[in-house]
């Protein structure tokens, strides 16, 4: 018997368990200082009261003979999947039911997907990005491209005319430089993935960031994008659900590859290796898409919108060139002096007393880039940019 | 772009639709009637008083500041895992914590994890079982063999001298047959593993079921069984969480292939492709462990043998012969009077008002034979044999 000798091509990801050492280390050798955290990619504003209050019930309801609930709907409540349609069309998007499918998250939802499409398809995927779109396509032995992200194309790559893919990971705003396409920009990808029978993957994971209404918070704001995109979204970011669990992906009839309509095939994937998530969990993410949840999250999401201006502002203020900062809880800044990201790191802990993630961590293109975060506490943010501008 | 085309090998299962069309359509023609579902494969009885205290508490925690929990661990949290290792090791297996990964139900796990074994293993899958255990591998393009069950080894095969295996499923106790390996038996098949360089896929989602003390809850109950066995189990029929959704992956450490761990890769793959479940529902899964949660618990599956016991009788009464009943919530019985299993379906829904599940649903073995299990009211159980009887 063989494993899948694919994963011997993984390489180790030693980017937080780093971090981690470091900082324990520093602050073993100063016990006086007080270090301020502004590398986490984790919300700490705890759940909304609408959603609390959902999932108090539903546990009721489970301990009770004449309201339990045993395997739920395969594709994720009703409930859900018309508030998630609610939402869509909210932005002018309509989808009908079947084309929503709930899930745990769109981590799982993202590396599951590939189940469906074929090993020999070449894959395009942006560079600096959340490194999980890479892993799990070395798992499955797919050929990857990179589209690179610099500063001169402000960390938004298009497709170039001599790009040849079938499969395109496209993550708007994006972890971890918070850069937004704009409708212009997708407009590019979607005419490509057309014309060149690809499929794009779009993770909108932190579409709730964003504020600027001229800017799409859905690929299917774009013409012709349900012919060609698949849109994965979680509630992690939106109301604060990492540790709960549930996410979205939405898979329009129209998208069809091989004379098959790739709904289809996903659905017949989640039916067979997924039960879909707790009642009581889709309880609670029902409730996010009330009236009351959403003016209850709007709260939080203001809060690290907020926290993110203040970084922006202090960036701004030194003169330090960034993407990011508004429409996304990300700021991804050039490390001053020519330093790489390793040691801006290394300078920011040991002058400043803070921790952010250095941008190789994310790919090639993220060497000498740094990723600052607005999930923190306002108190510790504004502290640690007044530390900051000290340093330089 | 090409989707997996595996996917077109793929049989439409009609099996659970036609029976509810039948069932349809008998209903509306003879409203009078009441018709008894001894067909479910679902709990009826609630979450128990430890789980959903359990669950409250952990929903209140997620709505304050100071005990909000975001990302969990990546395995699942040490609370939980400690509790299944105590689980275990009331049953003479130890295991470290490190070897136990939380997971949301037996059916995701046993999907997912064929992602780290090559696609060109051979898999021997018995016949009849759980439908998901072919079609995962179909999906991935895996050729199949499959041991027969049949009345001559009470649907509990065994490996024959020229089998050639990699991956190997036991279901034990089996669904639909009922029927529990015995440890001579799964000896054999642990032999079998270790000689051939084979890994076994133990699902023991049935294991609370078994009362008789002599026969395994565990495959690692055999020795030598930690160098070739991954165990899967699920909290669904174990503690009614099927709506719940939390289960268990065990991967010894022992185990090795390829000169690598299976552990390390499968938990690469999972923190890769998943977050673990929701906070609520592991600190609902640690309730069931304990003493309160377990005693609870322990009426609930008393109950349902008790039901099984009822079925059980009256088959003995009437001369049929059947597997299960006993050590397992379902019974396989031959359909008297040589009819097929559709043929017999369609005699007990027309004449005792009775629905169960045609055997021939569950493999090429399954024909002539039929399933009912013990998950109903213990009244309607009764009424149903009544009536079964009063039919043949």
């Amino acid at each position: 018997m063989n494993v899948n000798k694919n994963y011997f091509n993984l390489k180790d990801s030693y980017l937080f368990v780093n971090i981690a050492k470091k900082v324990k280390e520093y602050a073993a050798a100063n016990p006086d200082k007080n270090i301020i955290r502004l590398g986490i990619g984790d919300v700490t504003k705890p759940l909304v009261p609408a959603v609390v209050k959902a999932m108090r019930s539903a546990v009721d309801e489970m301990g009770a003979a004449d309201s339990f609930r045993g395997y739920g709907e395969e594709q994720g409540y009703a409930f859900l999947r018309q508030a998630i349609c609610g939402y869509y069309a909210a932005k002018g998007v309509i989808l009908c039911e079947s084309e929503v499918f709930v899930g745990d998250g769109a981590k799982s939802d993202l590396g599951n997907i590939l189940d469906i499409f074929s090993t020999d398809n070449t894959v395009l995927i942006p560079d600096p990005v959340y490194p999980v779109y890479a892993d799990t396509n070395i798992m499955a032995g797919r050929k990857i491209i990179y589209a690179n992200g610099n500063i001169g194309n402000n960390f938004l790559p298009l497709p170039g005319k001599n790009t040849k893919a079938d499969i395109i990971y496209l993550c708007s705003p994006n972890n971890p430089t918070g850069a937004v396409y704009n409708k212009q920009q997708l407009k590019l990808w979607v005419e490509y993935a057309l014309e060149n029978d690809a499929v794009i993957l779009f993770d909108s994971a932190y579409e709730i960031f964003i504020q600027d209404t001229s800017l799409p918070t859905s690929i299917y704001q774009i013409d012709g994008a349900k012919e060609c995109a698949v849109e994965f979204c979680s509630l992690s970011k939106t109301a604060g659900f990492t540790g709960v669990r549930c996410g979205y992906t939405v898979v329009p009839h129209e998208l069809k590859r091989n004379g098959t309509e790739i709904n289809k095939l996903w659905l017949r994937r989640q039916t067979t290796k997924f039960n879909n998530v707790s009642y009581i969990v889709q309880r609670g993410a029902e409730a996010v898409f009330s009236t009351e949840g959403l003016t209850q999250n709007k709260e939080n999401i203001n809060y690290y919108l907020q926290n993110a201006r203040i970084i922006a502002d202090a960036l701004t203020n030194l003169g330090i060139w960034f993407a990011g900062g508004k429409n996304s809880p990300y700021i991804w800044l050039k490390c001053p002096n020519g330093l790489s990201s390793w040691e801006f790191f290394d300078c920011l802990l040991e002058k400043a007393n803070v921790v952010g993630t250095p941008g190789a961590g994310f790919g090639d293109n993220g060497e000498g880039f740094f990723r600052l975060t607005a999930f923190g506490k306002k108190e510790n943010v504004v502290e640690a940019m007044r530390k900051f501008e000290n340093v330089l």
